[in-house]
């Protein structure tokens, strides 16, 4: 009925003809291979120590992520080219969280080993996705090393409440999935972890930069110290943001917030710089709780961080 | 991708094999004839006298019906064997808002003369659009008789503001569009409305049941009452619902809240029995902003406003 | 400067030619002779034992009177005619709590000796006011009864905190203000008051209806009963309504709220039967704490109370 | 060190001599055999389908209790000689809810089973914890019947998400820890259940009042019928207080909302009678979300439910 | 009436003899001419793109200036001697939004050519007025220089809207108000801007300072370099100020938040210095949604704006 | 009763056996001796000049304090080995503000002058504490220098209102408790005091750091600057920390928030480093209200610049 002019689907945004919106770039996988960036949710928090609502964050990043512009004036570049798959959801269990940190393990390597052209962006989701998604991406991917941007070591014990946002890297670790070695810690906060498992992870190996050394070093030291380390023995490199490692007056929606910490063009800048690099090949963005965030401030943080990757990726034609 | 059981389209809630949404009865308007109920939106709230987010109110109504089950056990029916149409929204302009208003009309009365089965469900925005979705009513049904819930007259003289959402009466008044006796109000209310304004709905023969009327006769009483009035005069009757009828502690999202209003109750039974006539072939639900809502309570009222509705024609086998 | 048609004082609301508000019949007191109706403001809530903002409530009050339209399509009166006097608000001290209180007393006493024909409603702040109020009140009226509106006794003892929101009744009785007969306590609630406090208004006389007297009898009946018994013993009755009387759903903004209260039409009907009647000259409305009310419902129903109170005065010819 | 007359146990309210709060009758239990009321937190949610904070509201329900008085002005009757044992929280795992739900049944069976005299108090939590809590109180009491007010039957499949909030009835119906016939549902709403499960109660020999039969009858007529079909048929009865079977504008705090509820007066007088009976030997109340509700309007409401089961008990003098 | 020392205006602040404060120095305008500083409202919202409560803004903006002291430390001056002048509020029609922009215009001109040693400081409202306003000040002033604070360009096409709070540079330059080359935008911020929009400023020789500029010069550089620009080709400079320009955890009050923004203190630093210059002829502030901030943070830093400007002109005497 | 392993006190947190949390170094003081770093509460902020709720700071920093770990990773320090001593609350009087100012003396004296070796730790309340508590800190340790963290002098006169968070330092200087060249004022804010109070202070001989001096020196400066001022001067160092010296984007929750203000990590720094000083031996936190704070983000940086204190004196081994 061409008639009607101005009939439109429900709660379509306005569109201004000389703008293409990041919503424009983001298209609903088909089920065809897989190549170049793709999202995909894991809205899992029950697993949290916590009483979380980060099962929501998926939801209120793509819709941040969407409403952005793909232009960056800083960098002269434009996302309108190029195209970013949207997976979907990954469906939770109601009552069993093992059986839907497994799904996340299942959905995750499955995908990536038929699709090794896939530049997975994993949409948390609680910290205890980490280990089933980096479980997945190993799978597909070998010797991974992993960028970690957290106030917390996360490498608690499993005997005190099984595998929850606490314990991720502690899984990690021991199940071999990744080597200390190849785990660089950035962000890691006073007052925030405990002396056990400071010592874990210094016998297991393990790089890390606390919130001292983000404070006296530059983050782009910080950053290519890290990148340098891990580049040469591993095969691929996973990153992964805590965006409690962010200071709580500018990430203010995360569960466990706290002053002291990372300052967001830091977070903003380090993620630009490895998004540059074809060994990093994964991203995932965890402990955002919207139900207790001001206007959604720390998932549009989160969207500006998944920009930040697409840049460096599309500026080195990456994608 | 057969292998991937747990990927889903994003946003998916939990589904229960036992219990039919009212979401799966709605269906997308594919551009056939429409027959039966159908949702079309109204997003407009500039035109308020005051600052308004009723814009919103269509996305908050739709997502509080999508969420209840179809079944009425207090009838013993269940609307599971129904199909609501979806039509979508109506385009506002960003600057012109009498042009946003002419395109409600445009729209309404387009869909209305090629689809004279269709019973349309118009969710705004403000008062303001009741005048256009009225005029576009009365093109194709002829002589239209409203039966108004409203604390408010909503006669206002058009030169102190324009087409506002405290004039949509005195436009349909003045425009003959409809006739003063084939206009019922209930519910207006002590100190919010003006004595000239009272005179001229007098003056023009409106029906008017104040709330003191409402708490003293039973409100079957006074629907019946003004359906009869109505149904041998009138080729078809609209029923506006402003949700500032209800009182404030039951319907808190509207703009213009206040106390000694109508138990909510009272409203849902009115439109019931109002669905199971043949005669009412329209609805329409305005004045509620969800920026100023708690828990989206008042959206949840006017979700099973329409239910009721749905419940009665349902009934009456006219759907 | 003429050729400014558009500039006007900072905040003006709209104006509809066609609609008086409350707004324009309430005029700042130029401090002649006052005659019926005046407002003033007893802005003191540090008395309180619980943290309490009802320091801001004349100022919410007085914002949600202002809005309200002078006409009662109820009653079919129109308050347009009448002049209320806004006095201002008492000067509270900023640390000496029984110096705010002497200040109550003082300018309520001294103003009503010379201006024995106004009418004072007082707007609280906490209860605590009542007792300087009142004694203001009998300094200049004689032998005064009592007819309040409360959840509470308010007769706690003197040594464990001082002239607090609790002891007001307490401090007009032991100081023989008012005689325990001439005290009617409405809406007094279950588990809100303690047996020692019931025994001492029964020693004292005091009339009192519980919540269960309450939902057993008509509002009508226990007010009339209250005022028959009230007026031939005193030479005026004040009327102290504190909001907490009302359920926590219609009154969500008083510090001491729960369920199982006043329905507000039962409050709202009785203060505009005691308007009705010459001896009732006073009324004050105490318990507001807007900082945690929504969306101001409880200072609107505040508003409502007050102008219930103006009707009856004015369909009596008593102002 | 007498010379500090000011110092105090942090937090320590202000205290009235002539005033006894709830708090001063609840002891923390010292571990003897436990007599008369006794208060056990279920603070469970994860197993809910829908995200809720319930986990909170055993800490919500004590805080409001804690500050009511004891005394009833309607009946005359002061809970100040009774004692209420605090027993405490049933710990839950972090990341293995039906190890949750089983310590809720391994703690109230064996409790029960050596303090036959113990009258529980069960403060969810969701409505997962109703599955284990009556399984527990079963294994003490035999025959046992219950009396639910709740908005929804609670009889889901099992398959779509395992024993989550909405399954505990139908888990207990199938293995027959109660018979149909000993259950009463009152408050059923409509458009909240599917066909599917109302046949599925039917089936069973299920007793249901929806809200219409509420509207209808009166809450004493329906209570009365309910308790009189159980009494002869069953040694104990337990009350299951989902406290969204109240009016959305009365317990806005519950996760599933909505208008068409009881009125909260309702199951206030439904409580209290049935506290009244030596055969009620237990009550539970679920569904609260603190973290959604207005100033814990819902809690308040709750601690009122447990005060009126108080009042009949101690009435009756069953405690 | 002398005997009420207490009796003070309705809400009058607490008054300390020894503190000057803002409100002091502001007078409401007699009409006479107008010499230095003066405010007035433009409270238009209507014309913006997304919901926007900016009209509310001059009304919190003027209380949080009024707030203030008068003196600055910093600089050892005291503003208390100087008068500001407050103008009000420019009338916005209900339903016209191009009447409402021809008000700010007409208000603007005609108070501008009559009082040429006025220094207006115009509080928006959206960035729409920006368009009316600057208008207004170049039919006093010749030839305008603009420096613009924003994360937007705000030149969008006028076909897709009309006159929007997306456009106000558009029709600046289109209509020749001003030239390109006399427009210096800073704070133009990654992904939200769209690439032909910077082409378009672009070609029409506009400066253009994105946020990686300000991270990496200083702002006194810019802010020097961008007046050095201006100051010999234009008139009159005009300096706009677009809230959104500041990071979102220091300005979380504006409709189109996010990270990556300019560090408050900047914009401070700029304005201040640029008060200092008399060439410097106006101001204004936009953008300011107060329903979404949190505790009128945004409005407490734009009144800061507004003072660092009134400390630039006062320390070099311009005022 | 051993069968019950998993029922524990109520609201019990998660415990993870491998870390320690600040909580399990807090014990309640059993009225001994006191050795090293105690907490004292002092809940008073009814002398505010505007409305405060900082009476409940004590309560929101002491959790938010319980939450830390004990391990700082900054400097590899664990204060797992210390106790901390809770001494509990001052009792604050209802309705006498100024006894409840002389209870915060009278406790502070004598519990100092019985435990010269007690570190005070005082939670405010409001500032009008810094008065009685210094008084009392003085009493027992002779010469006291002062290093305050303040956006304000607080050295308003007594004459209009008396002893309220304004005057503080106006009576420590005036009742000569210290002397004008022992206090140190850091991070005075611009616009937010006046000329007089800055002469005063000035005449007085006390050092000012305006946030202009905090922007161009290190704070490490300034704060070894005034330290090494103070050390030979006087006996003892007490450090007052007004939380609104804190921008409002970091220190959301103070009654008087504003722009301009210092960085929280240099009161982070200048805290820990006064903690290394022996001749530091008190700290106040003052100035917090949790009612319109943020996620008590302004009492966890409370807790954590209590931490950076006990950091500083652990490492220098003087607790």
């Amino acid at each position: 009925m061409k008639q009607l002019p101005y009939l439109q689907k429900a709660n379509t945004p306005f569109r201004d003809r000389d703008v293409t919106k990041v919503a424009d770039i983001i298209h609903d996988w088909n089920g065809d291979k897989i190549n170049g960036v793709g999202l995909i949710g894991a809205p899992l928090s029950k697993s949290s120590i916590s009483h979380s609502g980060a099962c929501f964050a998926p939801g209120t990043i793509r819709k941040a992520l969407a409403g952005y512009s793909t232009y960056s004036i800083e960098e002269k570049v434009d996302l309108a080219e190029i195209v970013v798959q949207e997976l979907g959801d990954i469906m939770m269990h109601v009552t069993n969280i093992s059986e839907s940190q497994n799904r996340v393990y299942e959905t995750l390597s499955q995908l990536l080993v038929k699709n090794p052209d896939w530049l997975p962006i994993v949409l948390g989701g609680d910290n205890s996705i980490t280990y089933p998604s980096i479980k997945g991406f190993a799978q597909a991917k070998g010797k991974v090393g992993v960028i970690q941007f957290d106030a917390h070591h996360d490498v608690r014990n499993l005997e005190d409440g099984g595998p929850s946002n606490g314990t991720p890297f502690r899984s990690l670790l021991e199940s071999k999935t990744i080597e200390g070695e190849h785990l660089v810690q950035i962000g890691i906060r006073d007052f925030s972890n405990s002396k056990p498992y400071y010592d874990y992870v210094n016998k297991n190996s393990v790089t890390v930069y606390t919130m001292k050394d983000v404070r006296r070093m530059s983050m782009m030291q910080i950053i290519q110290e890290s990148l340098k380390k891990l580049k040469d023995q591993v095969d691929s490199v996973y990153v992964s943001v805590d965006m409690d490692v962010v200071d709580q007056a500018q990430a203010p929606g995360c569960p466990a917030i706290g002053p002291g910490g990372m300052d967001a063009q830091d977070l903003l800048d380090a993620v630009a710089f490895l998004g540059e690099h074809s060994v990093v090949e994964g991203l995932e963005i965890v402990e955002i709780d919207p139900t207790v965030d001001f206007r959604d401030m720390t998932s549009r943080l989160a969207a500006h961080v998944i920009l930040q990757f697409l840049k460096g990726k599309f500026k080195k034609r990456l994608i």
